[in-house]
């Protein structure tokens, strides 16, 4: 995709008037104090001799969720490292979950621990029990529940995310006061929510999804906005405020418009995945006073790759967040 | 396809200075007084047995259309209705003709008669000669005959047409005072045409094709209007301008400049084949005061499909354009 | 897709060896009787004026499916039919559900009652609550409760399509002993499905899905039956054989080798989404004495639309199966 | 492509039994006899000033074709020629037409006078009125008039080839004994068809068109053969052998099994547009004993481009059409 | 693709500022300086017997390029001609080289000489040594060396080039007065660089390439200026400017800005290789006061094709470049 | 893309006839031979703090490789580790190089030492002057030079493969008794060749790239065996044979044929890319006896991803060739 969705320059003003839902944060305390009402265990389990890891101390945990529902993590750190360590808690792009501790080695490589959280539904090991059943969903997570607030899957999946933080305060070794969220494109999506939901030391987000859902389906021709599109095509003669009515509970830019941990966000500006609009919506309406914005300017939706990894080090040490030694 | 020929507020507006040819009345003053000149017969041949159909009385029709020629035509209507029905006259999408009567159930399950009309050369029952030969066209029916509007192929099927409208005075047990004209796609196009050049009770026409030429030979990527570009690139020399001077004798634009009767247009702002822009430069010249716009916003060339057809129903219902018990 | 399934000699003589798991026939009585022991009224509800039809008598229906949960259907028949009426109880392609009535205009005007069973989910009428929760599934519901036979989505849909038929029994005016199931696609696998499980008069599956699993997976590039291929590859290492144990109860070549009502099937020589193979795999173990297929030589998923249906209706006239005037 | 289309190999060996219908000579000795019985004069008009060319002597000319039409040609010739020379009668690729006389620089540089016959109502000087009307053809030039072989197009095409070679002795300083006869694809076709139907010195026959339409109708996935595919989709109740009944009297391959003059066949082994199968086909039934295949490996339709025509010069030396000097 | 990027009217107006390098001047200088300094004989092989042709004289040169490497090309002319002619230098398209004579029949057959330059590395004659080696270059020539002016493969080209005209005085029969250098898509733009960097009668660049790259870099969707973003892409982190600063040595829009030979430009509206803003930006900066525009309005890549090169032949007549008879 | 390279019962047979040619050791010998002579020191350049890494230390190495030119690579390692260590030596797939050191996190994790190998002139490090010049090559590196098996850039590859090996001697704290190679993709072909041209401990090729080049060409519709097939096209005059006699200096089968270390492959039988019947060819030639195939059946060029990884760890493990604790 050529640089279809606007210039730097354009994009750097791109700040639409989005108000949130008057009941947005009534919503989310409510759905945040059932959650933490029904309370629940962390359990971990050490697996690092069954991955035949060294350098890494893995445990498998699982945490309650959405309605009191175990939800798995990895939780990585080096070993014999001496705590309380700074904690990377890490949300997963769409479908896949989880995967293997193995495909998540460099927070640990940098001495941070990092806790891994898996997506009800997309992977092996958290199933999501589709509370409302709902009207046709389109393929995809993106419509599941799309009926109500109450019903959405993001609802749901939000609410994990959230409680994962809950859960380092559980966790020994781990220092609650300096949990980092982090993520791309779902993951990104996930992080900015979480940020706006809960203190956290800082926040991460790559290349972030779940932003300005109106635009995303109006100008994506590819990757599960599409699935949005599909949708509202579909339930032309009804569904279409409805839909944005449930999905405005979950937007990105209300989330920012309320967090205010300094964020480092990243972009591509040829992204036709998250088109770089829905990401400046969102960065541009962040309340946090501390944020910077990575640009790529021709990557498509890998962003920087491995280089925003590096990027991202070098801002928390930057700002003290670094793993004493 | 995203939204990416305009938003919904600059559609509106999109009323584009667009003069028809001088002679333009002239032209088809003369065509259709021709045509008519040389009358000929209806007839029509009872097949409902054939196609083992039951609450549906469907006949077998011929009708004299451009130069005399018999046009096939599927009558349906409600099996002992008494009449004089109102009349739904509908013209078909590009390729593929008049197709099976059982296609074609809806408007004798709403009570009305229909007369579904063959699409010359682009059916099975309905030949086209091509008059003149003409030179390249490239593949299909929108470059045969560009050379001149004599020889265009939809002189000879715009007149088709207008003479379908004139059958329905010789079918017994229609109300010629109640002929509705409908269609999507090419017989959306041929719904404006018969509209602004003859006397009709109303109009439907759906994401209709075959308006605004040029725009939409800059602007579309897929769907018939690439024939047309593509016959452009290859007569750039000197084919150009006479093939738009010859096109201006059937842009439904000009059509809808001399279109009266009430009609009920559809578009999808993400329709490829048809874009949205070329159906509002028609809509928005439509000479009729009782004009309205039915908007699917995530719609793509299939418009609102059975939303759409419900929708007209009560739109007829509302201007007293029904069955009588 | 040309034709790269094999030719028309090969299909006819493919007929590979498939033995059903040795539980098949007690795992499907368990999964009917319990869902016939929860009972449950099937409720009408007459819509016909508000649809603005005539010649059609439309009765919006409930009845109990899978678990006692209440199904929509659409009921459709002649308007004034004196009954009792044989009816085609039908069910649809993969995603969309039972849509608008007037979607569904054929076999009434063929005479028939005619009932369009929703799918749950994959519509806006009928919820389906997920069960199990389950592991990953990849988009779509190829692969929901895939990890179990007693949590996979086709186990709730099938059971509901069994239910339609005893539904009948329940309806005014349909003759219960001359139901005849029909349906393309998905539903054409519905089709299979249903005659397998339970009595009916005929039965009429075009270009069906849901047969032989594995071969579809290893050989179709496009459609819902990728959404199996893709979720076996990220499941490899655990997960192949368990999916293909789950699918062998749900596979139509298993369900072909136990129905014996005359059937009546359709073949796209060329169709990418159901290739022709996996059709044939089912057609030549039907054990119904009385089986005919249509093949449609050059056709894609497509298979012979309209003259398909009219097919239909000459088939059943010759095996009596027709209303009575 | 890859090489889907068999090895080289299994080519060779590609002589499928293929009887031409009873009547073929007898279709065909009506069909010219007609067409030469209606005479008409060659007549030339000298355009090389207008064309600004100063090697070439270009004559833009009109021959009689089917039913005595004039049809177009270029006559090129290298300036100053003594004659008579040997000509080339070049038949063209599927749409376009002859184009201008720059376009066919080759054969008059090598000495060689070179007659390039416009395709009628593919280019924009032949007029084509199709005469029959007939009842669908799919786009484009392969189905029309399919209905019968008296309609169908290529009968008109063909013809007109055929009467070009006639045309060579009313044209001074070209030698009627030596016309060879050349095309590539479509125009392939066509040079077979006249090597089949009329005396020619050599058929250079490249990738060519137009041979084995069952086999290249089944595997075809792109190109013009496609148009067949398509038609055959929308004619599945009662066209299909009609229509391969039809084109049976203009199959390369009957016109192969009666040409005896010596030919240089080319290939691509990776054509999808060609299929070499196809191409094999009539090579080996091509009833001249002093026959060639040149194979490029991995071409495409392209085949061997430049280097093919280099080979063509070396190949007619070596059988003494040469210039003489 | 349609006209995506932007109007007649637009693109007319359309000359950003653009300013060189400080030191292109000097830069270029000692380029040529150095080349030059190198000498090296030009040899001619006479080779028209070996190619089978007998109006054109052929003769396979080697001239001095870059660094005094001996660089292919052919000389084709009228056989008998007399000279003194005017030449035509001719550039090559991306990859593929000079290919064979018989693919340059044009200009001899106007009368003119005509010389093909191969270009380095993408031919079969002239290697191309990678001086430097250089960072990763994505595939392709664009990014070979584009770690510094010095290393870029195009300063290696564009120097044959220039080289070339300076052959044409070691060339007996020509005119080095009447050199015209003319060139399609990659060709057009070297004809562009050697219009600026040396003293030509002509210049006759076709939809040229190598104009712009920042914006081609932006906008490309498809051909080589796709390697360019694809390459920025991969060196977000520290590639970008330094790329574009070495490639502001070699855009054709600094050449434009030097040249004065009368030029005779052409563009496809719908160009989307070298998309026609980036065609207007070399045109409009163009420095010489006797510039036109051949504008194909609905063209993609292939612009006018035959027509324009008919239509070069009566431009430059106008000027009074021809051969004398 | 579907499992169209055969079914696993015949690729597990797949073991054609492929003789190497004669000299293929003695031009390895020499080649290898006279890159040793060149000698040249190994340098490293610790930059673990660089990097921000804490558990791993990193060093920034230059071995000296083809033509004793230095070749960059990342040696990664548990910080603190007492050794000596194995060590993974690692080649990178199909272009960009050897990225960062925190791309490559894996083997330190589970204890090993881990040698990244930059691939010349893919990534940024390592130059590739290419030596001979050599005629036209397509895009991409596997046709440059492939005039000769002197020139073809292979060789320069993998003599630089095979000095890492030899490098593993000079690096403190390696264990030079137990290297491992790996790699995926290319880096698997080079696993290949470098087992079958020195001594190591174990071979680890995922999806190996670089076997059987004339099938592959044949076969293949995507990735960069294509380049090759495209070469091959446009030099079918005379090129074809040539090409497959350079390269079958450097098929992955004939290296197998000399390869005895113990080898883990992997392979999906789905992969467009690298096709399973190439890589089948190289296995099933494999001279070494302890060799072993991961199938991962529905798997594309992906293969395995982390499960695979997972799956070789266990297998070194089995064959104790661990990190001592």
């Amino acid at each position: 995709m050529p640089l279809t969705d606007g210039t730097h320059a354009e994009l750097t003003n791109f700040r639409p008037e989005m108000p949130a839902p008057q009941d947005f944060d009534a919503f989310w305390d409510q759905t945040l104090t059932e959650a933490r009402a029904l309370g629940g265990a962390v359990k971990t389990d050490r697996v690092t001799e069954q991955h035949l890891l060294r350098t890494v101390e893995v445990d498998d945990v699982r945490f309650p969720g959405w309605n009191g529902e175990p939800v798995a993590a990895w939780l990585l750190r080096p070993r014999d490292a001496e705590g309380p360590l700074p904690v990377v808690v890490t949300y997963i792009g769409y479908t896949g979950g989880r995967g293997l501790p193995t495909d998540h080695l460099f927070w640990s490589a940098a001495g941070y621990a990092q806790l891994v959280v898996d997506s009800r539904g997309q992977g092996h090991d958290t199933p999501d029990q589709d509370a409302g059943g709902g009207p046709q969903w389109a393929k995809g997570f993106m419509t599941r529940g799309i009926d109500s607030p109450e019903n959405y899957y993001y609802r749901r999946l939000i609410t994990d995310c959230v409680r994962a933080v809950d859960a380092v305060g559980e966790l020994p070794g781990l220092d609650p006061e300096r949990v980092i969220v982090a993520g791309g494109s779902q993951g990104g999506g996930l992080t900015i929510a979480v940020a706006g939901l809960t203190e956290v030391a800082a926040a991460l987000p790559d290349v972030p999804f779940l932003c300005h859902f109106r635009r995303a389906a109006e100008v994506c021709g590819e990757g599960p906005y599409v699935e949005l599109a599909e949708y509202l095509r579909w339930h032309s003669r009804h569904g279409v405020e409805p839909a944005f009515a449930t999905l405005s509970y979950f937007d990105g830019v209300h989330f920012a418009q309320r967090a205010t941990a300094p964020a480092l966000f990243s972009v591509g500006l040829m992204d036709p995945i998250c088109p770089p609009s829905t990401v400046y919506a969102a960065f541009n309406h962040y309340a946090g006073e501390d944020r910077t914005m990575t640009v790529w300017p021709f990557a498509d939706h890998g962003g920087g790759h491995g280089s925003n990894s590096v990027a991202q080090l070098a801002w928390l040490r930057d700002r003290g967040l670094v793993p004493t030694t």
